[in-house]
């Protein structure tokens, strides 16, 4: 696996030149491309550039709209709905997570159900713009389906990801990020590339045994929700899932369960499908609607201080806050640059080609 | 293991009259038997009345408040700080729980973080008050530490669940009730009383080794979060648990993490607390403050038809919807009566001797 490493800048600048070329306005492609990035930056690369070439074939399959009409359908003073107009979610998502932000300002707290929406990246991007305000975000987003519930042999949900972000004081941010499943598809993809199997737990075969093919996806099998199997919980991974899907598709009126639109472009879209689009849910919740600002941090760097000194297994690493291997990848990569593998620079070498633009890594 | 079924009107007439014993308000009173019996009926056999001579006993000890003068002590339109006032969190719970609605009924949604409560029976009891409103429940608490966040050896966290609780139309509502542990305590008692091993993945010992010892956890090992180890996620079972600690204590100025006080009246205090008894953490979402509720509805069964109707692995039963075990559980209980352990007979007919009141089953 041969890798190259391109400065935040210059991915940043050929990411906007891209989007730009497509027809997005200024102001959503600052949006997409810092979103999009902001991925292979916290060293979640299945979710960055690695995926620049299915956004645009979206694009061109008329799925995505490069000029959205982003619009507030229904709202009372602490909730709302958006319809995204078919835009990227890389764009709608931020928008509507600005609506819940201005909620909370007025009321204490924002939360926002979004239909007619597409992938919207990691969903961190979108939590982590409450903190600046003292607010905690909530970021979360349905997906095509992958995951079997227990007892099922059918995909039914989305790797479906919630986001809390929390802000302290000293210390960094507390940021959880997760799908609610065992593992991601983009560690499955990494074994697939390596030619190794997965682990116990992970996976099961078309017929609902545990499988460690990396490839039983392929061959009709599903992700597993976090827990793995009835005996250690996967039942709850499976409510989790299912919570994050109601929240941002029924409440707002998008494509949920299996009907959710797959990513990859040639993959047929599900008959009769009950919405619009992908759904996201936000939240934001201001601090001081609950206790002074500064009480609240000092009590949060404490929390984050007790539980980083928590005694480890012997042998084993220190204990990690949720957001410390994101924030200790993104120093890292801006100042080292950002690894690509060599296919995604290949991708983007194409994308360069085909939509003429200057290719300078 | 010798079982005695009791009817639920026994079970309400001789809780009730405990809880006017110790002083309790009439109001409080039906509260308090209400969300305590509500786990029996359930199938949550560990939350019951199983429970009732632990909270006596805190009460003996000074921990519990039987008059306590609730407080709300910080909010905004939509959200809220309440004092518990050392009260039993059967009854501090319902109370915040009511806010959260009240304030969800003014602009959308309501959000109530709970300070000097105590143990607050299932979370589900209190989310599910939001459904009548055609409201989405939301309700979580933390708890003394038993679970160790992953790489550590120590016990930083309770078994801290979340409950959503989410409206549907012609169908039963969604009603998720879940540990953000592989496993409940509860299920590990029931191996203990068995004599029986527990699976791989529940539990570790003192040194961090997994552990099949079903009494790993009184020699000094933790119970493991949801997803188990690394490799399957357990580190996503702790940024939950965590999130669930900050929410409910953190932002209310309770206890969070090894300092939340333990439920038995016998184990000391921890040294240095850095709040008020345990926190909980409440929301209640309007469903019309996103779409017209009868048009959410019609989708929500939908949903529920479908996930009900996915396929299930050859030999397994059906795919199940979150809610459904309990719902099932209560109607065969509330026909047949609640059947209860003879240790936890035992414990009701001590109640009675010591307390003066009728044991009349």
């Amino acid at each position: 696996m041969e890798e190259s490493r391109v400065s935040y800048q210059q991915l940043y600048k050929f990411t906007e030149t891209v989007f730009k070329k497509i027809g997005c306005s200024n102001e959503h492609t600052q949006q997409a491309t810092t979103v999009l990035i902001s991925a292979d930056l916290r060293g979640i690369d299945s979710h960055g550039v690695a995926r620049l070439s299915g956004y645009l074939r979206l694009h061109e399959a008329g799925r995505v709209n490069a000029t959205p009409d982003i619009k507030l359908v229904h709202e009372t003073p602490s909730t709302a709905t958006v319809d995204g107009d078919k835009g990227l979610g890389l764009v709608v998502a931020p928008r509507a997570m600005a609506v819940a932000i201005e909620k909370a300002k007025q009321v204490g707290s924002g939360w926002v159900s979004v239909k007619n929406s597409n992938h919207y990246g990691i969903a961190a991007a979108h939590a982590m713009l409450a903190l600046e305000h003292d607010m905690i975000g909530i970021s979360m987003t349905n997906a095509s389906a992958l995951v079997a519930p227990t007892f099922s042999i059918e995909r039914m949900l989305g790797t479906n990801p919630i986001c809390v972000a929390i802000p302290a004081g000293n210390q960094p941010s507390f940021v959880a990020d997760l799908a609610t499943t065992t593992a991601a598809n983009g560690k499955l993809e990494i074994l697939q590339r390596k030619k190794q199997e997965a682990p116990v737990g992970w996976i099961q075969d078309k017929e609902g045994n545990a499988s460690i093919d990396a490839h039983a996806l392929k061959s009709g099998g599903a992700l597993l929700p976090l827990g793995s199997d009835r005996e250690h919980g996967s039942h709850k991974g499976y409510a989790l899932g299912a919570v994050v899907d109601i929240f941002s598709a029924v409440l707002s009126g998008a494509n949920y369960g299996p009907w959710v639109p797959p990513f990859p472009a040639y993959v047929p879209m599900p008959e009769n499908m009950p919405g619009e689009g992908i759904g996201h849910f936000f939240g934001a919740m201001r601090i001081d609607g609950f206790r002074p600002a500064d009480e609240f941090k000092k009590h949060m760097d404490q929390w984050i201080e007790r539980f980083r000194s928590a005694k480890p297994i012997n042998g084993e690493q220190k204990v990690l806050i949720p957001g410390d291997p994101e924030r200790e990848a993104e120093a890292e990569r801006l100042a080292n640059g950002i690894p690509l593998h060599e296919a995604v620079v290949k991708d983007l070498k194409e994308i360069a080609l085909k939509y003429d633009i200057p290719f300078f890594f």
